[in-house]
């Protein structure tokens, strides 16, 4: 067709010809990746878009650890690239991408979006432990005051333990197999909010007022709890970051307890959520 | 949530979490130009793909003239990324980009398609003009041993003049209002096919068999034929490739004189079929 009226060609098709959820106008978001298979960011985060009425996909980018270095910075000249979603094993590398680190990625450390400001500026965040603050707020449980355990201290739990500094809890205890990880956690939960009553610890069940899982343990075919325990308090909250199975070893307990139960696939709710609110603030 | 459970999160997820256009395993397909905002193949090449049983989208990606050279050598290597789409204004510079170039694009000197094979080099091809042959032979109408008159030889008049001289023509006789353009358009058909009979000349309706319009005359409220014409032999069969109107004065009238009309969008859904078979064609 004559290339200088490509202005005018979707009037001549019919729908059947098209599909409605991408065009030219179409905004758009990667997930950065490798493998890139297994993520779930391109249906989820892309559902969110859609639902609050964004023209926008976010697809899979497949990048070689190779090839981060050179090819992130010129995915990035894309004008019409909103964001991007980071995964295994970028998360770390990801920070030197941003113009400008929020408080919690600069804590933590790593990051898992970037979004392009309206002043072109790309400003990185990390969301995981955003996700779960927002699953509790979503509940109507803040952390504000409450003696806090949390159990693993791995990519996630740190990220929920730097994220639980910024709710002012009155003590932040973690526990990692790996006692290291637990302090280094600990102290990063202090970078960010030096007032914070955080540290490294055994796993206890009482005296705490709520009880967070980041381990692995549980997740599949795993009946582990996270350590052992008989019973749990009734007016203890308990959450599982694990998602598979939804009712995790933990929260079977918690909730033969009477315990109020949060699900990991609260917390990703809440992830993706916080996520799209990011990529849209400006 | 746990990113080492990451693989597992889409079981947990309701089907009102998610679209079902786009996953991890979802092929990239990408359109390259500036502007990009008009542009319609990410809705009707993704349908093509959708229609073929291919888990892909085609997503827009607006590139400016002066990050091309930088920016598509590093997109490229997004392991994901199946192939691209070239628009205005990079149809010529993208053959750059190339690890071989098919004969029609050799020939024209421009692409408009890069897929990537299984051997991981990248084939261009421009398929302006084998949408013009795709759609003709959809119709059962081949060109061969025919006397073929083609009005406009810009991107578009050459690729499909180029496409023509493949099909062996008794003859090509190509105007334009600029008469070098049709003098270098007959040439490269002569490059593909030193054998054919391809020449600039002055428009007419006498002694043709098939008549083109590849002009922007008739296009939108353009009222004006291609050249002054009173009617048509019906015999004659009659293609423009413009688009919109769907129904330009040149098809009017080769519908008042009883001709066979080939209309600008059978010529868009050949091209994308046959740009489709080029992406799978390993």
């Amino acid at each position: 067709m004559l290339t200088s009226a490509s202005i005018t060609l979707g009037a001549a098709m019919t729908a059947a010809d098209q599909v409605d959820y991408v065009s030219g106008r179409t905004r758009l978001f990667g997930i950065v990746g490798h493998p890139i298979e297994q993520v779930r960011s391109p249906e989820m985060i892309t559902a969110e878009l859609v639902v609050r009425g964004h023209d926008a996909v976010l697809v899979p980018m497949h990048v070689l650890p190779d090839d981060f270095d050179s090819c992130l910075p010129q995915i990035m000249r894309l004008r019409n690239l909103g964001g991007l979603v980071f995964t295994i094993p970028f998360k770390a590398r990801a920070c030197s991408l941003a113009d400008a680190l929020l408080p919690q990625a600069h804590a933590v450390g790593a990051i898992n979006a970037l979004a392009r400001g309206n002043d072109g500026r790309w400003r990185g965040e990390i969301f995981d432990g955003l996700g779960c603050v927002e699953a509790f707020r979503r509940r109507g449980i803040g952390f504000r005051d409450r003696r806090v355990m949390l159990v693993g201290a791995g990519g996630a739990g740190t990220a929920i333990a730097v994220a639980l500094g910024f709710e002012k809890p009155a003590s932040l205890t973690i526990f990692d197999v790996n006692e290291e990880r637990a302090r280094l956690a600990a102290a990063k939960v202090t970078l960010g909010n030096p007032q914070v009553s955080a540290h490294a610890g055994p796993p206890r069940i009482r005296d705490v007022d709520i009880l967070l899982n980041a381990s692995p343990a549980g997740m599949l075919d795993d009946a582990r709890l996270p350590f052992p325990m008989e019973a749990i308090p009734r007016e203890t909250i308990v959450f599982d970051a694990v998602v598979k199975p939804e009712r995790t070893p933990l929260l079977a307990l918690a909730e033969r307890c009477g315990c109020t139960a949060v699900a990991g696939r609260e917390m990703m709710r809440g992830q993706i959520a916080r996520m799209v609110d990011f990529f849209y603030a400006d």
